[in-house]
This record gives structure tokens, C-alpha cells and sequence, in this order.
């Protein structure tokens, strides 16, 4: 199976498709642009879902839920943020079908069940949620308010890629309103590193922190800070972004509170999304062309067990019995493993399967192994194998899998330290881009014309203004400007 | 705040609206049908979520995620489930909107982006699910296939209720499928008894588990089991339903498996859920004319702990400490608990507020009290109140939250039990129906066309055909021809 894998130098996009669909993450559906999130994927999104859930409780944010559908007179009311979705919404017009009284068995659509107003399917939750905000916010005291929701929203991408771009996918969207401007400042960076840190920690991905370009900012924000990473094709990936949304929503939905002084103010807004498109960046980050490299710390399993067998029934029960024993003291330590006792299939072709599937660690039973009571370690990253002792090898897999997710970020950040360059002037900074790729800190005059300009040139954009951003004096690549920092630029998905 | 409610007596369809409002769990939404689920109610939510999710993998089935979206062709390919839903379904026709060109700021349907073919908002997943199992069932070693998804639906319901009957609600729906027919039925009765633990266990909801007449049945199914439980105003509510799908759906989308002797079969299919409609009700069947009252096993806080404080800074300190350590055995023990020290409301505030909203136990600290090393516990279910030394008391509360999950399941019970009689003619059924209310246990002649007309004469439908029910002989209380068994009526939510 694995050897039917496109390689990542023969074709970089449909290496990656392979790995989606062959490594059972997702699948295409009937429906044009959407994806089956299959259960090994879904556990894959679970796992990280319940470390952002948890994170976001500890910061002081409540989960709700808000309708999947936006009146059309809502969605339109806050108009950069309308324009900026309109050409990508999907809208129910009708609330019934009806039998086809030409064609028995099939239906059509019932024309006495237009609705009165079209509604929009959600491509992102303001409109909806700050329609409510403004019946539930009155005083100072109703402030802040900090809600998060779970949900599927539908944007109609043209051209779509599994994960990475679908008309539907599964985010988290937080939306939190404020009494003043710094604290809502305070928030939204504070949510973007809260994503920093989970894509560091558990999908061991550097990013960068930054602040987007007025031309990539999302429509309807003041300010939209994000985490930019590097996938090994050399190209960024946006992998999560926190908005200051000023009081634009506020105003849009005559959302005012009164304060300590008994004055009304408008409110003052964020809001902060992730998405399923997280696993496409893990999956392109960490995997290679034998398949998916997971790491520990989000992988569905961590350890799968693969026994061994000859045709003598004892061997096969010891075996047995020394796998139910590991496998007790592996989830007493909430590893999350496996027993791979499958009969129908022979070790060669499972330990493929596995490798495909970028579980962390395999051991594999072999009756020679367990007469010298010992067991064959293999780590998916680096494919060393390793004989051990089966006393104390528990507490060795442990250590192994913080080796493994350390080992996953060392590497993703060298491999991004190595493609990050600076470019001086045009032809080193196309040079770059074609040749080297990756990140190219370089001089930007500041101007959304100009950025206009090198897209159109190089396909490449601004991905961020890091934080805290040393100054230099410079000059814009393009237009030999005066520039006071260099910004990062790169192709992007 | 909590004076303002309705009783229960007064109108019990006006106090429950007053309950799952002013106590916090939904609001209205802008969008007609559909509801805001609040951080309380969402957080109930989780509560059973949670639960549910960890009995559907313990019982062998996995998450997974399929398209929001339904082609219409796909939809109407099982005719009697599309048959089912089609008067009910939200379609969308158009993926794009553009600026109206005669009022700037406005947008409208662009008519250049219809779409080819209908999408109908899935209303229940099966048709896009067996489309897809299609692509995913070769040999009987692909089954069976467990898998589950949590989902948001919509179904557009003329008349809606918060939490009953809203456009759109979020459930959890099982997709199985197997190799036989028994297996699936197994399947069926197994998630039906897992919904019916979790029903009496944890929602403290005694339940009959039975199976649906014809009339009843789910579209498409060829057996519908459910669990039915009994309601304050003495009405039904039907709380969660399994179904065992026969080869309906296999046919209608051509799923078949080679077997061990390599013969072509149809797949066997089952499909199970329960939804938001659960918190409804939780609340209709313990709640009362102060508020909620939450089983605590599912209440998102279980106990809050009020201070009395006076003008002595000393005293408040001390009663900050107290709090302060008794929250940290509460918590050591996997209690949810809040500290309501919030100093702009009074103590009685607070306990009308708690009470509205059904947190189990109430503990206040005064300073006198704390002077005798006391503190008063109240509990929600019963009002009664206690003064209890401070020593031990985390563990008395673990134990008092016991009493209180058993004595709501209890009432509840014994209610039931109340409320249940057995009919032997007409007049006595319709009299038991007006005046006593309940289940009535009756005989029925088994058709179609006599259940038809009990229900337009008395607006009672038959819940179930209890699972394991006695055979007795007798006659149909309506037509007098002979039945071997009865059946449960009730009115119904």
C-alpha cells in the first residue's frame, strides 16, 4: 500500500492528497468542494480540539452556540465584512421540497416555500452573534463577555483542497466583547498566543507571531494578528488569526453599554478562529513519503503492538500475554496503544500500514525477542529501531514519545531557520522566492499598492509583521522607498 | 428576579419558556425557529455530550464527520425517508451574493451563481453517509462499521419551542452497518439501552424502552425503539429513538459486501440519536415554580458557596479563607464549585438567583457561623436546609449530591408510577387522558387506521409497545376486535 505513495519531489500537492485519503484522515464526498472527516482524522481533530477547549476555558471563555443561518438584512449590515464573504455564500432560498408531479419518486423544490428574507449559511458567525450581543449587553458590568463556539461554516471556495480549503469546515470561532479598547487589544493577542503555544507544544510547529497587512487583514477588522508557519514545500501557511474588530460590529448592531459613569459607549470586539485546516499544516509540516508523521502529543494512537507469530499456539499465547501486559502499563500511563493481532495480515504489510498512518512508535513480539525477553522499538520519525528490554519498557516509550515531539519541532523549526532569508534588493528577493523559497524578511514601503504590485509580480504576499519587530532603516524592494522594518514575505496556501 | 416567573399551575407551557430563559440555558435568535444556546445551557450540554461519547466508544464506535449538505438526487434516492423529511427541508440554491446595483450597501441573490443541482440542508445524514459507505464497504472484513457524528441538523418546523422543536438543533447521530440481520438488531437494542442508562443514571429520568408502531416509525426504518418519559403536566416525550434500517438504505444507494463464501449481500443497517431536545427535557421533567433544578451529575456547577459578609474587613477575609479551602477539597473531589463573592448583589439575590438556575447545593458562610465552625448547606431539590460543621463537609456534600441525583430520579419515578393506569373501555381512556393525564396502558387492534383515529379523537398517540411486554388477551378499547397485548398512549410533546 505505502508504495504506491507519490513521492514529495515527484509531486509535492499529490503526495499530500495521497496521505489524506491513503492514511484514512478524509475522504471526498458527494458534495462538490465538501470532505468526510473519517474517524481516524476526526480523532486526530478531537485531540486537538479538547487541548484548544481546555485552554480557552483557562482563559476565562465559555463555550455557546449561535445559528448556523444569517438573515440577509444581518449578514449585510457590518458592509466590509458582507463584502468580504458575499462572493462565497451559500443561501437557502426555500423551506420545502415537494414531490415532482412529472417525474414520480423524485422531488423539486416547492415554490410557495420561499422564504421571505434569504438566509445566509454562516461563513463566519459576527453578524449573528453580535445581533444577540446587543440583547444581552447593557451596563459595564455585563462586560467582558467571552464566548467561544464549535461549529461547521461554509465558504464556496472554487478551487478546494482536503483540509487545507473546503466549502465546509469544522473551527472554533471566539467572539468577545469589551468596555475598552486596550482590553480588547490585551485579548486578541492574548488568543493569538494561545495559538502559538498549542501549534509549538502539540502540533510541534514554530510559527511566527505576527500582524497581517491592511491587504490581508480580515474583512471587517482593524487589526488581525496571526501565526504563520512553513510547510516543507517552502511555502506558509496561515494556521490561525485573532482580529481586533474595533468597534465596527459594535456599531454595525448598535451594541452600547452604559459605564461606571453612566455614559453609553459602544462595545468594543475580537474575534479568534482555528480550523480543520490545522491538519493539513501537521500533515505537511512533519510527514514523508512513506506517510503520515504524527506527533505524539495529538496522534489518535501512540503505540501499536505488533506481535510476531509462528505456527506454535504457546509462542502465540505468550505473546499474547507479554502484549497485554505492556499494553496495561502503557495506559496506566495514558499512553494511547494498540494491539495489532489482526490474523489476516502479515507483520511486513501492518508495519507498513502503521508507517503510513504516522503512529509514533511500533513495537513489534518476535518469539527469539521474547525468550531473550526483549522487544524491537521502532520510532516512526526517524525509522531507528531499537532492541529493549522488556523490563522497564514502558517508562522507555514514554521518554520516547517526548523525544519524538521534541525531535518533530527541532526539526520543523531548522528546516524553517534554514529556508528564512533576507533579500536586499529585487532580483535577490525573486531569486529567493523561485529558488530557495520559504520566508523572505525583506523592506516594503508600506503601501497596499505596493504589495499589490510584488503579488501580482511573484505570487508572493506579506504573511506577517512580527511581533515586536526589530527597526531598521531600509528601502522597499519594489519602489526603493524609505522602510523602517522588514516584513516576511512568502507564497502561501 | 425569580418572583417573575410563571407557575407551573398558572401555565405550564409559559413556565417553562420563563425557566429556559431567565434561567439562562437558550434565547431567541434572529433567525425564525432557531435558538442561542447560552453558556449555562451549552455547558449542560458538554455535561451530557461528554457521557454519551464516552459510552458510544465504549460500546465499539468511533466519530466521525460528513457533509452538512445533501444533494438532492442523493436525498431522494430512499423514498420514504426523503419522503419523510421533504416538507421539512432548508435548500440552498445559490452559492454567491452580489451588491444591488439600486440600493448601495444592499446585497442580492446573484442569479449567474445558482447552483446545478439543490442542496437540502441535512435534515439526518443517512442518505450522504450511505453514499459514502458505498465507497467504504467491500468485504464482510470491512464490517461492521460503527461510527458516530455530532452534528448540527435542521429541520423546518412550523411551530417550534426552545430546546423541543427549533429549525435547527445539534444532536448526535450513529450510522452502523453489519454483515447480518441480527447483528444489527442487536445493535439497535444495545443503543437504545445506552440511551436509556444515561436517561436514568444521569438525567435522573426514569424511562419506558419500546418500539414504535408503523405510524411512529422513522422514515425509512423498518423498526424505530426509542425511550419515552413522562413529563410534569403528565404529557410524553419521546427522548431518544434506534433504528433498525433493514437493507433500506443498502438498496436505495447499492451497498454490498462479499461474504465469507464471496456471495454478494446487501449491507444491514441501523442509525440512532438523541439531540438538544434532552435538555428540554431535563428541565420539564425536575424543575419548579423557583427554577431549574439540574441533576447533579450534568449541572455545570454543583455546588456555589455564598458569603454573608458584614462591614468587618477581618471577617470577610476569614470567610474568603473558609471558602477558599473548603473549594479546594470540593474541587480535589471532582466537584464543579463557584465562589459567589461577588459584592454588588445581596446574599438573598444570590439565592433566588441559584435557585432559578438549579445549582444543587448552596452553602452559606456568616460570620456567626464561622465563629461555631458551621456553615448552612441548602439543597435545591427539597429546599431543605441544614447547619453543618465545617469539618468533613466536602465529604458530606459528595455524599448530599448523591442523595439529591437519586432523589430526582426517585420523584421522578414514583410520578410516573402515579401517573400510569390501565384502561379497559373508551369512556375510561378518554377519562384518564383529560383528567388523570400519564401513560395509559391499553389494548389496540394492531392497525394502522385504528391508532389514526384514536389520535384525532383524543390527540393520543401510542408511545411504544413496551420492550418484554406481558401478553395478556383482550380487546381494542376503540374497535373491540381482539389484541394480545397493550400498548402506552399518552399526549405528546
Amino acid at each position: 500500500m505505502s508504495n504506491a505513495l507519490t513521492t514529495r519531489s515527484q509531486d509535492y500537492a499529490q503526495w499530500y492528497n495521497d496521505l489524506i485519503l491513503k492514511g484514512g484522515l478524509a475522504d471526498y464526498s458527494a458534495v462538490r468542494g465538501c470532505m468526510v472527516i473519517k474517524p481516524y482524522g476526526y480523532g486526530l481533530w478531537e485531540n486537538m480540539r479538547d487541548v484548544l477547549d481546555r485552554r480557552f476555558k483557562e482563559t476565562g471563555h465559555q463555550n455557546a452556540y449561535f445559528p448556523l443561518f444569517v438573515p440577509k438584512s444581518l449578514f449585510e449590515a457590518e458592509e466590509k465584512n458582507a463584502e468580504g464573504f458575499a462572493k462565497e455564500c451559500a443561501v437557502v432560498t426555500h423551506y420545502r421540497l415537494k414531490n415532482d408531479p412529472s417525474h414520480p419518486g423524485k422531488l423539486i423544490i416547492d415554490p410557495n416555500a420561499k422564504l421571505e428574507e434569504e438566509l445566509v449559511v454562516r461563513p463566519t458567525s459576527e453578524a449573528i452573534i453580535w445581533s444577540t450581543y446587543k440583547n444581552w449587553i447593557q451596563s459595564y458590568r455585563d462586560l467582558p463577555l467571552l464566548i467561544n463556539q464549535w461549529a461547521n461554516v461554509v465558504r464556496w471556495e472554487m478551487r478546494t483542497r482536503l483540509f487545507l480549503r473546503t466549502a465546509e469546515f469544522l473551527w472554533q470561532e471566539g467572539h468577545t466583547a469589551h468596555a475598552s479598547k486596550a482590553e480588547a487589544i490585551e485579548e486578541t493577542k492574548k488568543m493569538i498566543e494561545v495559538y502559538a503555544q498549542f501549534a509549538e507544544e502539540y502540533m510541534a510547529l514554530p510559527v511566527l507571531r505576527g500582524v497581517k497587512s491592511a491587504n490581508e487583514r480580515f474583512a471587517g477588522a482593524e487589526d488581525t494578528y496571526c501565526i504563520e508557519a512553513l510547510m516543507q514545500d517552502g511555502k506558509a501557511l496561515q494556521a490561525g488569526t485573532s482580529h481586533f474588530l474595533g468597534q465596527n460590529f459594535a456599531k454595525a448592531f448598535d451594541v452600547k453599554f452604559s459605564d461606571k459613569n453612566n455614559q453609553l459607549e459602544y462595545v468594543w470586539a475580537t474575534s479568534w478562529g482555528v480550523s480543520t485546516r490545522l491538519i493539513g499544516a501537521l500533515v505537511m509540516a512533519h510527514s514523508d513519503d512513506e506517510g503520515l508523521v504524527l506527533p505524539p502529543k495529538l496522534a489518535p494512537l501512540q503505540v501499536v503492538i505488533v506481535p510476531i507469530y509462528n505456527k506454535d499456539e504457546s509462542v502465540r499465547q505468550r505473546l499474547d500475554e507479554t502484549a497485554d501486559s505492556l499494553m496495561k502499563e502503557l495506559r496506566s500511563k495514558g499512553i494511547r496503544v494498540q494491539y495489532d493481532n489482526d490474523d489476516s495480515t502479515r507483520p511486513g504489510w501492518k508495519f507498513a500500514e502503521h508507517e503510513l498512518r504516522g503512529v509514533p512508535v511500533r513495537v513489534a513480539l518476535g518469539p527469539r525477542d521474547l525468550e531473550n525477553k526483549l522487544a524491537e522499538v521502532a520510532r516512526r520519525d526517524t525509522k531507528e529501531k531499537q532492541s529493549l528490554s522488556l523490563d522497564g519498557l514502558s517508562g522507555h516509550i514514554e521518554g520516547l514519545l517526548t523525544d519524538i515531539q521534541q525531535n518533530l519541532y527541532n526539526r520543523a523549526l531548522q528546516f524553517r531557520e534554514e529556508k528564512s532569508s533576507k533579500a536586499d534588493n529585487w532580483d535577490e528577493f525573486v531569486q529567493l522566492l523561485d529558488e530557495k523559497t520559504g520566508f523572505v524578511y525583506a523592506h516594503w514601503d508600506g503601501t497596499p499598492e505596493t504589495e499589490e504590485k510584488i503579488k501580482e509580480l511573484t505570487k508572493a504576499t506579506i504573511r506577517c509583521i512580527p511581533l515586536d519587530n526589530p527597526q531598521e532603516e531600509g528601502k522597499c524592494i519594489l519602489t526603493g522607498n524609505p522602510s523602517k522594518e522588514r516584513v516576511v514575505f512568502a507564497r502561501a496556501y
